[in-house]
């Protein structure tokens, strides 16, 4: 299905261009004929599949429940929360017309759903016992978009949105942490990809938000990628919308409120910390296909004898330890493009089956990401299979890990900070806390504050910038 | 959560209000401020996604993939194909302006997707080697909808959209009517209601395909509800957006297409085909909540030995039998207003449990459908309720049955179907095959040519209308 592309480009070459090659030859998905909408094809959808059914259980462990509220948001909803509106006015998408007419009052294709929703929640929550209320939606989202990017940044994306209300600013201030240690974990244990929890600065917050904490991964070119946000809104919506309840003693309260999402640039973290100038490496935990069984035939009888075989390896794998296998029988392609393609999709293991295997019962196992082959015996392979899925798990965590250690930097100095920027690193250096050294930071390196991080050390400095003191250190990077 | 209505209206006392009052009553869904738009609610979207999680298993099993192709539709593709844009049009919602701009060309919220998805299988497909190629998506529709009607008619709604493209036009075929029985077994083993597969009418079916099929069923007002539709669409789209394939011979052919559908609209199908004036009656397959465990106490002591059993009872049930359990421990809320709250809700089984049946080792058991009450040992419960709830199921299911039987009639005089018609059933009459003779009745009747049923029988007779000479009879009633 599909084109496909001869060559793959190096990640050293030309580190977008790799990213575009692998979303290609690994057939995730491809732009639409609407600019900047993506199409996502049926291997990159069930990457997301994957990654929904997880967290669609870890949310929902929490008490959250699943709704859905409209896709059209009346344009004076938007307009009511002034920071709000400031931040997604510019890349609104505007409804006009519909059933042939103008409509009176423009729809806003929702590019976020907390004005709708909140609308809403002011007429279901009456009194203390209604909270706190917990709902998550799974949804189609669309900003305006000039310079799109499969994955990262696209006109119309999918993710989840939870929104919750509180009877107190603590209970919702945990409720947001909460979630984000939901991200945190799910990012390291899942994606295989270890992040940093933090609080974003405030001109990087959600427009809106009291605070928004985040969760930044480190790409291979050293450039940060925000993976999942957690908003603090305290009482900002509320007293817009009006979403109030009567406390114990009967007095009318504002709620206290969160909102927090996670979205299919998800998928553009996958590939981007673990695939390499082959393709697509994916964490065991979330590969559509975790086995490929590869069967090796030159005559019609070795192919019965070497088919049977790998039926049966695959059904043991599937039914007994419910590991995803596929069996490529494929007869119109040979073996050679067959190895490349389910090594650009990076499926984690290749099982080798050939009629001397059969034979001397065992198989070649290949692992994806570090392309080590090894013998397996026919007896052992249930055992080794489980095994290697764990291993190459935890490895591709610590090797992010470790490129993520390699690559972040305590600087002091403004000279030392702007060479080592233009390598692609996290730079951990004081800040003073104005907007201005932030701005005047981004102007002339491009570096952004990813966060404050959580487990910032109280530590005296000097800003990086301005020289005026500081109580501790940011993380500065380049992000996507 | 929501205001609670005090009465629901009596079916036979406005049927369309006890619909309505319904939902509300159940917590179901409500109009969003966006007119037309629907906020389903917690309750109701665990209904929705009990019916993905098995419609998507079902579509799976037979080797589709889902996929997600863009919300936003160029004008022109909807244009190309002359039927469809003809269908669609006047209820295009339009959008003129992103990014604070005027678009070049506007962009269609999809009413569908036939003309987005065509327009890249042209791209994806070489030859009969990437064929059949079967993909689905899970994702919102809008169309413009001046009556709306709360999951019937709503101006968006969420759906699943299946696309298949074949070699042959045998093949396509084949699926068209394997995916309508797919609709036709999940809307009798899950949904408790028995459909009538059959064929529309020139006048009813898709625009743009050659042959539409349906599975209609019959609620309790004697109206028709088309719960799903699969349609042939033969090479009319593969014409137009160049589906084409080389074949074994390596001649270029047109694919032949089918595209299949259910929506959000099958909740409103399971209201009013069970529901009753005490509110909705859920058919325990898709109930998200099956049993509901009261527990009754009088005092502190009464409350902690209650309350054990009945956590002991659900436990079980949950663990041993995965059926879905709620204990009701609320304590603002006494015991009367909870039984009218969980009968509203449908919820099949509810167990009531007081310090006697704790002393003499039994429950209450009462039945939604029924009312009917029993006294059951505890030692027999875990047993009892499996069984009950499949009862309920198939009771629900033969009740259904019944009704669409006493409720459907053969006729052959235009006086006594004038009569009947009033009373909503549905007609088995003759019909000569002209558009004009289905207009005119639909004009003088209100009532609509559902389907040419598959299993209609070769039996000469006279159209119901005119007269002419027909081979079978069809079936005309009043439909949502």
């Amino acid at each position: 299905m599909g084109k496909r592309i001869k060559r793959i480009t190096k990640r050293k070459e030309n580190y977008a261009q790799w990213y575009l090659d692998v979303i290609e030859a690994a057939d995730l998905a491809e732009h639409s004929p609407v600019k900047g909408c993506m199409i996502i094809k049926p291997y990159g959808y069930a990457i997301w599949e994957n990654i929904q059914m997880i967290l669609d259980t870890a949310i929902k462990a929490r008490g959250v429940k699943n709704v859905y509220f409209p896709l059209f948001i009346p344009q004076s909803f938007l307009k009511r929360e002034k920071e709000h509106v400031k931040g997604f006015a510019p890349e609104f998408i505007t409804v006009t017309h519909a059933g042939g007419k103008k409509l009176e009052e423009p729809l806003i294709i929702r590019p976020t759903s907390e004005t709708i929703i909140y609308e809403t929640f002011s007429k279901w929550i009456k009194s203390y016992r209604d909270l706190p209320l917990l709902i998550n939606q799974w949804a189609n989202i669309a900003r305006w978009e000039l310079r799109p990017r499969l994955f990262l940044r696209t006109v119309e994306f999918l993710w989840q949105e939870g929104h919750t209300v509180h009877s107190t600013e603590e209970e919702a201030e945990v409720k947001a942490r909460e979630m984000l240690e939901v991200y945190r974990s799910f990012a390291e244990d899942y994606l295989a990809l270890p992040v940093i929890s933090g609080r974003k600065t405030e001109s990087e917050k959600f427009p809106g938000a009291v605070r928004t904490y985040c969760v930044e991964g480190m790409m291979q070119d050293g450039k940060a990628l925000q993976v999942g946000t957690s908003h603090m809104l305290g009482q900002n919506f509320a007293k817009v919308f009006k979403v109030k309840f009567l406390d114990e003693k009967g007095t009318e309260q504002y709620g206290w409120q969160t909102s927090w999402g996670v979205s299919t640039r998800l998928i553009g973290a996958i590939i981007m910390a673990h695939g390499d100038d082959k393709g697509l490496v994916l964490p065991p935990r979330l590969a559509p296909i975790q086995v490929v069984v590869i069967p090796l035939w030159t005559s019609k009888e070795e192919r019965e004898i070497v088919l049977a075989k790998a039926d049966f390896i695959a059904q043991n794998l599937r039914n007994l330890y419910k590991i995803s296998v596929e069996v490529d029988k494929r007869e119109h392609i040979r073996v050679g493009p067959k190895f490349f393609e389910w090594e650009k999709k990076g499926v984690p293991i290749r099982i080798e089956i050939g009629p001397k295997d059969v034979a001397k019962e065992s198989v070649v196992v290949v692992r994806r990401d570090t392309s080590e082959k090894e013998l397996v015996t026919e007896k052992r392979i249930n055992f080794r299979i489980r095994k290697m899925l764990e291993q190459i798990q935890e490895s591709l965590l610590s090797k992010a890990l470790a490129f993520q250690k390699e690559n972040s930097y305590i600087v002091d100095s403004w000279d030392e900070f702007k060479t080592l920027i233009e390598k692609g690193v996290f730079i951990y250096a004081h800040w003073c806390g104005s907007a201005n050294c932030e701005s005047k930071v981004k102007e002339e390196t491009k570096a952004t504050i990813r966060s404050i991080p959580l487990n910032q050390k109280k530590e005296e400095g000097k800003c990086i910038f301005c020289g005026k003191s500081s109580n501790g250190r940011v993380i500065f990077a380049r992000a996507y």
